[in-house]
């Protein structure tokens, strides 16, 4: 098959050299500048050629990943009766988010934000038996979400394009299955886009249900903070996110317990210095309220506490830091002074840190004072052992061992295990082999595909502009010709002509800048779109049988033989 | 490149033998019960698998001729700015057609009918100098019409997937040759989807503009008649069309006017019974108001003067038939005995056919009395000549002179030339060579792309069901798989994944039906979903080292030796 070509003197495209007013984020500036869209209204854009071509290449590795994996593609509509949303309860739940729009007879339609109902009486009226099942349908097709800030150009859009499916299983298990498959393709999505990303378990939205997880692209400007694993797959929420645990280790021989005094001593730096030591070394030990007892955590002076771990760590029971009321009402607490082995509490809970086999600066029990050389086993021993630090860059991954990194995260899909909540609201019921009746089991599964543009741009870009990854490039080479204004023109033109239609006939999309522009506007526009491969043909170059090529990524150049160019390129 | 493979025990589609009750058109019962298309509110479907394959195909033909024809793919957003359709004036002219949602901040949208406004905006900002020209831009998106009476599937549907170009030039020559382009390429897509249509000359409806063509689908059930060559393409709507001139020929000796008693006989027919003569040899005078003046249309007895022609060959006259109180206010016209030499006539205009060599029997301008052996030339002479009779089937094509067809049409294309009202209003200006501003000059180019898939099952079924082109085809190679319930059904089983998987291997889509059924129900599902090759792979013919395959399209059936089957279905 021929590869694409395009005419910069031809293609629709004027790309700017200054920054779009309106773009605060580098991946819309670039799409702007590089021409990729344009702004019709807030949160809604026209996709210009360069733009639509990197779209469809997205949506292309998308469609091919879910076909793979045993989804079938079908097309829901955009327009759906607002009357299927009020049967799920969904209506009320997007409020203000959905667009709704009343049709000449007076009927309501909701703009689809996903495709939930729509989808699940589908699949309730073709299919009612386990033997039919399971079934997972994924369409790609425009979305709208009213956001009341649209903002990030593609990332909070109020159009967009997402690729969205809907699984449906006789039992849990089937689910899981189901579910584990869409994991292991938007693994490859992803990867084939060029992205660094991780998973990262989530609450679930709007969406409702239990087990989720968001695949994060890693970029300065997500929506979220998330913990990560470069060396492996690890990754969390920062609120999730665990290090590796210290391990019990033999604790050298320490002083005794030694009480000082630490008068008008405001925080813990200060406690620190005014001992000569090192706020980790020094213990907090935060007063907690978990089902009306006083709960001790404790975690290194340098460290926060995870409160969600906390609260995980007491389950079905209710769990808040203590509050300036509740210390009121305990005038036996010492307050900023709480030491591990205040006899107050009636529990107390250790992150494994405290495990670090040094004596501990802690609260001495008594205000304007602080225990000295507090010794695990010896002079403390918490009740309770948990990962309760908020971990913070550097820690040790809890899967390889290897040090943590703390980033923000485009979120470019989500998988989530919805269970029945559709399928008894919509009637989605299967008969299994006893002729029993059971609504089926659901899994939803949404890649912004729109929003993939984005986070490329925010991952691939340089100073010059977008740096493409050849699986998503609008074109994969691009040609500067250089004809100068001599005599050779003619050749020169020739040289990169034959070099544009060889390359096409290979298969390869390419981009040839055939215009009457300086060299200077055609590198800047070479490197600000972003074709992984440029290939200047110009006059001197060709006087000596070469063209030169650099790659976008790198800025590496090299010359190639004009003879043997095409294979070069090819190889 | 490896072909799509789907099996039936998995594909999401339940067919069914019953047509469904809302359907009254033989495309949208088919599409139905071949579970293509499932309705989800009037006029607004979802897309099976099956049906967003052929979707899917038909959409890449049109791709790819437009991107053969130098036009380039955009996205253009559903929800357009409504102040945009108020610029334009289109707003109220589109009236309850359109849909218009809202959003929080009560700014108005319309969801896209076409896309004149957006896309017109858009070149404006990017293009304004000549040396931008020409420039032609085309999505593939889904529209939306709130029709009064959604009907017939996807040919009067609500939500409707269209393809949509514009093209934009400095002058009225550049319009023509994108519009020479945009109309081959259409004639190649209609070409490659299957269908037999033919372009008519059209009146624009709510785009506005001059010079416009349809191209209408050659189907029983389409909206609007239409007179067409089978021989060549010329075609025509009915108000439009002529057939070929009769010449001026020698005229045989006849006898000499005679006039005749013709007292009560009501119509034609029955003066020419009395007069031992056929309908054909009399002539009509049929009475119209020209500017005020008697002008008489004058067609052989069997022929329907045609309205349109009149009022063309009186350009900028006021044109209209003679109504009872004309007659009543002309006492002196002996209506229903009008001859051709009436003296009261200001003109007389023939159709050509009144050259034919035979006298005539007329009206005598006296009532109860008709006039025979008219001569022209001799017993009276037309004052002008024009094709003023409605062709009627078996006419001689003007074209090509062989026999005209009356059929009526799926409009599946359209191409307009819009001039400037979509640039003038919205600012599209440019800049000419000698520093004039000017605003371009547009066309715009539909295609209905989901209405196709109608127009093609209109054309391509037959009593079993659909019988799709090759083209669109959802798979090319239907195996009917028919293990038998002996010991042979492994060995048999086996022969049919073999041949499931080289065809795909070798680049063929392949449906390959293994449910758990009888060979009735798989053979009858076949026919209904209409691949072009339907082979049967059966424990009887596995036995004697043979498959069955049958054309789809004519029955044809033949038997292939297992071991080089693979050769001969890619040959």
């Amino acid at each position: 098959m021929s590869g694409s070509g395009m005419r910069m003197s031809q293609l629709f495209v004027r790309t700017l050299r200054d920054d779009p007013a309106d773009a605060e984020v580098t991946s819309h500036k670039l799409m702007v500048r590089a021409g990729l869209i344009r702004r019709v209204a807030s949160g809604i854009y026209s996709w210009l050629p360069l733009g639509n071509r990197v779209l469809r290449n997205v949506g292309q590795i998308v469609r091919e990943e879910m076909d793979e994996a045993g989804a079938q593609e079908v097309s829901l509509p955009i327009a759906q009766p607002l009357d299927l949303w009020k049967q799920s309860g969904r209506d009320e739940m997007y409020g203000d988010m959905m667009f709704r729009v009343q049709d000449r007879k007076d009927t309501w339609y909701a703009l689809a934000p996903t495709a939930e109902e729509v989808v699940t009486t589908l699949v309730a009226g073709e299919y009612s038996s386990y033997k039919d099942l399971p079934v997972n349908l994924y369409q790609i097709n425009w979305k709208y979400r009213d956001e009341l800030r649209p903002r990030f150009g593609l990332l909070r859009a109020r159009e967009f394009l997402m690729k969205d499916a809907y699984s449906f299983d006789a039992d849990l298990a089937g689910l899981q299955a189901s579910y584990d498959a869409m994991y292991a393709a938007y693994t490859k999505v992803f990867t084939r886009c060029g992205l660094t990303f991780r998973s990262v378990k989530a609450q679930s939205g709007e969406i409702g249900g239990d087990t989720s997880q968001e695949f994060m692209a890693v970029a300065a400007i997500g929506e979220d903070a998330f913990v990560w694993c470069e060396a492996c797959d690890y990754a969390a929420n920062t609120e999730a996110a665990t290090r590796q645990q210290h391990a019990e280790v033999a604790m050298p021989e320490q002083p005794a317990r030694e009480r000082v005094h630490t008068p008008d001593m405001p925080g813990i730096d200060v406690v620190a210095q005014h001992l000569g030591t090192t706020a980790d070394l020094l213990m907090k030990a935060i007063a907690f309220d978990v089902d009306g007892e006083l709960v001790l955590a404790l975690v290194p002076g340098d460290r926060e506490v995870n409160e969600y771990a906390v609260i995980g760590a007491f389950p079905g029971q209710s769990v808040r830091l203590y509050t300036d009321a509740d210390f009121a009402k305990r005038p036996d607490i010492p307050k900023g002074y709480i030491g591990p082995d205040f006899a107050g509490a009636a529990t107390t809970i250790a992150d494994s840190s405290i495990r670090e086999p040094h004596g501990w600066v802690t609260g001495a029990n008594e205000v304007d004072h602080h225990a000295q050389h507090m010794i695990l086993g010896r002079d403390f021993t918490p009740t309770m052992w948990a990962e309760i630090a908020l971990v913070e860059p550097g820690d040790l991954c809890p899967s390889c061992g290897r040090p943590l990194r703390i980033d923000r995260g485009i979120e470019v899909g989500h998988v989530f295990q919805l269970g029945d909540k559709y399928s008894r609201a919509l009637g989605a019921v299967y008969t299994d082999d006893a002729g029993a009746e059971h609504p089926m089991v659901m899994g939803c599964y949404g890649i912004g595909v729109s929003r993939i543009l984005s986070a490329i741009v925010e991952e691939h870009h340089d100073d010059g502009g977008i740096v493409w990854p050849a699986a998503v490039a609008p074109y994969q080479v691009h040609i500067v010709l250089l004809p100068g204004r001599g005599d050779t023109a003619v050749t020169v033109t020739a040289a990169a002509e034959e070099l544009y239609a060889g390359l096409r006939s290979r298969g390869v999309d390419v981009l040839l800048d055939d215009r009457d522009a300086s060299p200077g506007v055609k590198f800047a526009d070479a490197d600000l779109l972003g074709m992984p491969v440029q290939i200047t043909v110009g006059a001197k170059g060709v006087g000596r049988g070469v063209i030169e090529r650099k790659i976008r990524a790198t800025g590496e150049r090299d010359e190639l033989d004009l003879a043997t160019a095409l294979d070069a390129l090819t190889a």
